[in-house]
C-alpha cells in the first residue's frame, strides 16, 4: 500500500521566483516581537537547552497539568516518537490527511489501515474499524480544510484505543472550536505546531498534550535535548495571552482571505471541498495535475493533491493568501484552466 | 542493569552563579561570525528547513560522498535513529563512555551487553565479545577523555558487525588524530557534533558518516525537517576551511589548558586518568563524591563520575578552561580536599 508518496510535502512545490500557494505557513517570517526573543536567545546557544519552561508554558495555555505535555521538535517529532513508542496490533489513519502518521508508522514497522473519507458529503468523519488500537485523525484536517466536531472525534475513543489528533492546524481557526486540547481524555491525544501560524517552521516547535502515562511512554524515546534552545523559547513566547490574541487576530483575518477564495474559485465554477475552515481549501478540476504545471509556468506554485491517499490527480490544495495574491492567482487560474 | 542513571549529563550539575566545570562545551556563546549567520537565518524561518546544503558541506569537509552523509539535530539524535532503526542480536557498548547510546538502545527495546575497560590500564581498547553485531565507542571517550589509535578501532570491524565511533570530541583534538570519519568503511559508523566546539550546544546539531547503505536505514526513521533552519546552517559555516582552522587553533589552546589542569592536578597528589587528550580530564580522588558538593558550596560545579557505567563515587570529570579559571579551581580543591 505504499502506493503514494507519503514524503512529499508542499515545501517541495516551492521553486525561486514562484509566488508560493503550496506551503501552509502564513507569515513570510516570524512577527518581530518573536524575531527579538529568537535573537536574544542566540547569546544563550552554548548551554544544553531544556524544555521546562517551554512545557509550563503549554500546560497554563491549555488548562493542563504538566505531565500531560510534551513539547517536541515540530507535529513532526510527534508523530515518529508515538509510531516507535506504541505497539498497536491495528493502527488506522483517516485520509486524506497529512501524510507523515503514516509515514512514521510504516518506518516504525507497523502495518496501517485507511479509512478514506468521502467527498461526496464533504470528507464527513466516519466509523473506523471496531479493532482498531491507534486511530489518526486531523483536525482541522490538511488537506481538506474540514473541521470535524468535536463530538465525533470523541465518538472514535474506545478503552484501549489511541486516538491521535492532530491539531497542528487549529490555531488558525478562530476561537480554537471543535478542540480536545483542554481535556485530560483516555487515550487522546493532540498534537500542535507553531509552525503555520508563527512563519517558523525552520525552527521546529510543536507539542503534545495526552494523559500523563502516554506523555511517560512517548517521552522515554524522545531524544535527550530535543527541543532546541530558540524552539522552547518559541513555545514559551506563542503560549503568552499576547500572542494568542495576536493568533486569534491572524485567524479571523484568514477566515476573510479564505472567503475571497472561496467566493473567487466557486465564481469560476471550480468545486471547493466541503466547507474550509483552515488556511487553505482542497478543490477539484478536471485536468488539475496538466494545470498544476501550466501554472507553475505563469509563476504560482500549488499542492498536488496526488499524493494524499483517497485523492487523485483532479485534486489540488490552495494556501490561503492576501486578498491581492489571491486575485493574481484566480486570474491566472481562468487563463489557464 | 538500569543501575547507573544514564540520562544523567553535567548540564544538570550546573546551577546559578556557580562556575561551571561540569559541561564540556568550549566557548561561552558562539563565536561572531557563526553568530551573524545565524542571526541571519532568523529572516528564513517560514520555510521549512532543507539539510541538502549541510549535507553536501559535511561531504566535502570529510572527503566523504554526498550518500555518506546523515545531518541529524545533534548527535544525540543520531543515536536515537542508530537504536531506532538496527536490529542487532547482540549490542554492545564500551564502557565508561557517554550513556546516551545505552540510554537510546534499551530505549528502543534492545538488550545492552557492556565491555568495561579498566582504570588501571589507562582505559586501553579491548576485544569486544565475537559475536557483538553492533558496537559503540568513543574516540576521544568521554568522559575518560582517552583518545584510541584508529588501528585499534579498525580491529573491532567483523563482517556482518556494525561499529558506532562517537567522535563528537574529536574536533577538539589537534590535527584530529586517529579519525575514522574520512574513510568509507563497511559497518563503521562515525558520529560527530558541532556543539562542543562552537558554544552551539542549544541549536542540536551534528551529523553521521556511515556506508550509503547504513546511512539509508537511519534516514528512514529519521523525523522529516529534523533538522532545524539554524543548525543546517551551522553545519555549513562550521564546515569551511576558515571554520575548520579556527577550530584546530581552538584545539591547540585546549591542549595547554589541558596540560595546566593537568600539572596542576598531580601537584595537589590527585590521579588523573589515562593519557588525556580531550578537552576534560577525569580524576579519581577517594571520597571525591562528598569534595564535589563542598566544590559546588565553593561556586564550583564538577561532573560526578558515579553515573558512568565502570565509574564510582571516587571519579569526577572536570572540563578543560583557562588558566585564570582552573586556578581558582585547583586552590579549591586544595583548601576542600
Amino acid at each position: 500500500m505504499a502506493d503514494y508518496d507519503l514524503h512529499h510535502h508542499g515545501d517541495r512545490e516551492v521553486g525561486d521566483g514562484l509566488v508560493d500557494l503550496a506551503v501552509n505557513v502564513r507569515l513570510p517570517a516570524p512577527p518581530e516581537w518573536l524575531h527579538a526573543e529568537l535573537a536574544a536567545a542566540l547569546d544563550d546557544l552554548a548551554a544544553y537547552p531544556s524544555a521546562v519552561a517551554a512545557t509550563e508554558a503549554v500546560a497554563a495555555r491549555h488548562g493542563r497539568d504538566v505531565p500531560d505535555v510534551l513539547v517536541t521538535a515540530g507535529a513532526a517529532e510527534a508523530f515518529t516518537l508515538l509510531a516507535t513508542a506504541l505497539r498497536p496490533r491495528r493502527a488506522v489513519v483517516v485520509h486524506p490527511q497529512f501524510t507523515e502518521p503514516e509515514a512514521a508508522l510504516r518506518a516504525a514497522g507497523h502495518a496501517v489501515g485507511r479509512v478514506i473519507l468521502s467527498s461526496s458529503d464533504g470528507f464527513v468523519l466516519r466509523p473506523v474499524p471496531e479493532d482498531a488500537d491507534l486511530v489518526f485523525v486531523g483536525n482541522p484536517t490538511n488537506p481538506t480544510s474540514v473541521l470535524h466536531p468535536a463530538s465525533a472525534v470523541r465518538e472514535l475513543v474506545r478503552p484501549g484505543r489511541i486516538v491521535v489528533v492532530d491539531e497542528a492546524f487549529l490555531d488558525a481557526v478562530p476561537g480554537e472550536p471543535e478542540s480536545l486540547a483542554g481535556e485530560r481524555i483516555p487515550g487522546v491525544v493532540v498534537v500542535r505546531s507553531l509552525t503555520k501560524t508563527w512563519g517558523i517552521a525552520g525552527l521546529r516547535a510543536g507539542y503534545v498534550l495526552a494523559p500523563p502515562e502516554i506523555v511517560a511512554v512517548l517521552k522515554a524515546v524522545q531524544p535527550p535535548w530535543s527541543v532546541s534552545t530558540l524552539a522552547a523559547r518559541a513555545v514559551v513566547a506563542c503560549s503568552r495571552p499576547s500572542a494568542l490574541d495576536e493568533a486569534d487576530k491572524l485567524a479571523v483575518r484568514a477566515d476573510h482571505d479564505r472567503e475571497y477564495l472561496v467566493n473567487g474559485l466557486r465564481s469560476l465554477g471550480i468545486e471547493v471541498a466541503g466547507q474550509p475552515r483552515g488556511p487553505f481549501v482542497l478543490v477539484r478540476i478536471p485536468g488539475a495535475a496538466a494545470l498544476r504545471l501550466r501554472l507553475r509556468d505563469a509563476g504560482y506554485a500549488v499542492r498536488r493533491g496526488d499524493t494524499f491517499p483517497g485523492l487523485d490527480g483532479d485534486w489540488l490544495r490552495i494556501a490561503v493568501r492576501d486578498p491581492s495574491v489571491t486575485d493574481g492567482f484566480l486570474e491566472a487560474v481562468r487563463r489557464l484552466r
